[in-house]
């Protein structure tokens, strides 16, 4: 971890006047290559711009938001960059990696794991908050002091433990239909036993339910987009139960239910720029 | 082609208000299932709207403009339907179909063949300009008397030569780096070759530049966006080619620079604003 850190271009494009890029590096939390996707908005060839991270969903990599929710254009407008990881390491050939959509490759859940094998890499907790910024901010133009961070699904998951655990790393948080309480669903239960082990009071620390009950949030509110449509809604996404863990302390919550929208990018795209417009007002 | 015709739909995804649809028919012109993507605008559930169709590029199928070029917005707000047929016919099983990627599947060149075997089901000429009309013109509430066309590379050829021989059935015209005269360059002399036969005559029927010089365009100016990153511009695209013959035959084109944008849906996603508010002023 110390010393110059090395970094790979893989791609740089030009779009809507800034610079997407994909970029690839050797990862010691996770012990392998990692990719991730950073928009710079044209606003970073004068100075420093603030951040905003968007963690992805089960089976996505980095490409997926890069091209299909249309971010580079409201992000180009604001002057915000935008960082996103992959969903968890790749390749490192534990016994049935690949063998889930929900658990293993593209399912990291943001967390870093205890469980063997899944603990000498499946660390995109410390991943997502420690090494990939301090890679960043020592290669590009972005101001570590104006950092916000967003998510879809799996990824709002993350967003939201991540900023919940970490409320002076992060100024703004949002989330499109986010798993609110991995301990409450099948998605999250398949995961935190295999990552973390049996003994639930350990989920704890990777539920934002629970976190909230436990720290509160003193940040501005958190907007939450939700489609009324998405058929994971009743049984893995909840969002009553988020609802309710706000309201129990005080935690300003905007939670949008958008009628007719399912859990697609297409959901995503449609409401993009109100989140950027919302982070934006914090960073 | 005579009788009740059959759609069948892959997927209906609402979308900035409107409908992302992806639907499948069994085409008379081809000989095989065809897909097309299909967005209607928030408009549409009220009276019939204006159709702009979108002819993609070499390797594309109905999916990636549809993904990845950030067209849902602008098209809702403007009330304008958005078709996006697949490139080519899918797995007619001719030899060498599927051996390049310039040539047989994804890569149609939207002509009607002529040579063995190709002249069986390699018809998007027909295709584009006769059989899908009409099937969603049976379908879908669009208005026939208000139809535009663009595209990209292969496809911003399929626009232009579409649109210079119908001219009474588009009202709009524009493309992203389009391929302006396949006689003249590596991709199209392949493809003319193949579908056509070597008596390059009969190429002139599907080549913008020769189109422009034998027929003229009455209609409003043509569209043009070209990267000068793009990796195919000298070699394939040409556009002082199309600059010449619209000069040559006084036709008002309007070919638009993009200092250091490539051939990528990160140039179109750009740049799309901009075409859907210049088809939409003769739409």
């Amino acid at each position: 971890m110390s010393g110059p850190k090395i970094l790979e271009t893989i791609s740089v494009q030009k779009c809507f006047g800034g610079t997407q890029g994909v970029y690839r590096h050797e990862s010691a939390e996770t012990g392998c290559a990692m990719r991730f996707g950073l928009f710079l908005p044209p606003q970073a060839e004068r100075g420093k711009v603030p951040l905003l991270y968007w963690l992805s969903g089960l089976t996505c990599t980095e490409e997926n938001f890069v091209v299909k929710a249309g971010v580079q254009r409201v992000a180009a407008e604001l002057g915000i960059a935008i960082a996103v990881p992959d969903t968890s390491p790749r390749g490192l050939g534990y016994p049935g990696e690949d063998d889930a959509y929900d658990f293993g490759s593209g399912a990291g859940f943001y967390v870093d794991a205890t469980e063997a094998p899944w603990h000498h890499g499946y660390r995109m907790y410390s991943y997502v908050t420690k090494e990939l910024p301090a890679l960043i901010g020592e290669k590009f133009p972005v101001d570590p002091a104006r950092v916000g961070i967003f998510g879809h699904s799996m990824g709002g998951h993350g967003a939201l433990t991540i900023a919940l655990k970490n409320p002076a790393s992060y100024k703004s948080l949002s989330a499109f239909s986010p798993i609110v309480s991995p301990m409450r669903c099948p998605w999250g239960e398949k995961a935190l036993t295999g990552y973390l082990g049996a003994d639930r009071a350990t989920w704890r620390d990777y539920d934002a339910t629970a976190l909230i009950e436990a720290r509160g949030w003193q940040g501005p509110p958190i907007l939450v987009d939700q489609g009324d449509a998405d058929p994971f809604l009743e049984r893995e996404l909840k969002p009553e139960l988020l609802r309710e863990a706000c309201a129990a302390k005080g935690v300003s919550l905007d939670l949008r239910m958008r009628e007719g929208y399912d859990h697609s990018y297409f959901f995503i795209a449609s409401f993009i720029e109100d989140h950027l417009r919302f982070h934006a007002k914090y960073l």
